[in-house]
């Protein structure tokens, strides 16, 4: 098994991500790519305490650290 | 899916664009790439509560954190 | 239409560049590769509210956050 | 022999991953790539002195310091 | 035109050299590649209003901001 | 000769590492790799006076700054 | 002439580096390849006004701001 391999087992149920910068991101996972782009549908970003909300949002996969 | 198809998706509509550095653009999508460089029309970017407008912009894509 | 498309258009045209530390530069654009490494005629550049000018600039692409 | 048949040879074992920001993670080796990417069973994050648990996490390589 | 034949038009001119620290380098350009490395001839580098002189200096591309 | 060629001549014997953080890492170079990753045996890293050792150590070769 | 041509002349004698985190290194240029990566013999590192000795330095090219 590769680890893109354990991205795929996770489309379809809620993912929470975390980047970079220390901002949390939880979501539904609906599509990765090899750079670890990411769409992710009914998605909240929690930054300093406050939480918004996004139908879907596009992730660039740079700036992420993981994924559970 | 892949995550360049969801942005395709959203070509001719108003998108928010963060950036890494916080700063936030809004304006329609009108052209995007694999480095996720984009074209906004009608733009606008909100940096320290002050809104510049810029009739189109060329956004690179490496300073994006997330598309919505 | 592709993002280097749009800055095709703008070939030979007054174009703002935005850059990732803050600076803005101003000039004709002159010409411009995949990298968006940028030629500008006539540029200034505004630092701290002192503006200096160049004939001719090459910039290298990688500090570029906007162009407008 | 090449690192990453060493981190083959750590497939299955408990590892601890140091990262560039200082975080430590645990878990044991499920998955690697090229690109270091992992995937952790059981991991645990030390962060602050707070530690949290994931069934299953999939680490972006580029932030990875270490692997022991 | 494309910017690195800008750059050959400078080959043997006096160029200014503005790097992404802040760092101004000032000399003879005698070669660059597609990296924007520079070999500059009679070089002289003004930091903290110092000025260091080198009859030939290797420049890394990839820390220089502009080019005139 | 070339400086992957330089590494070669170390496999086998004690190296001192420096990482780009100022962290410091000395072990027995097992392996590496074109991007300079590394496996270190008996691996003893200095960081703020105190040190960690390390039967075996898979280090990144985008945090070093110099192997000697 | 390229860039990397004038690193080849460098072979064998006495150069000075020039960190992008301030630190100076100086010693015998050995071998160099495309990405920078040095080999220096006799180097010497001058770091906070201390200078540390070592027989034989490989030097990650990325971190190098010039050489001379």
């Amino acid at each position: 098994m590769k680890p893109l391999d354990a991205l795929g087992n996770l489309l379809g149920k809620e993912v929470l991500v975390r980047l970079k910068n220390g901002m949390e991101i939880s979501g539904k996972l609906k599509a990765f790519d090899i750079h670890i782009n990411l769409v992710l549908d009914d998605a909240g970003i929690k930054e300093n305490d406050v939480e918004k909300k996004f139908q879907t949002l596009f992730l660039r996969g740079d700036m992420i650290l993981y994924i559970s």
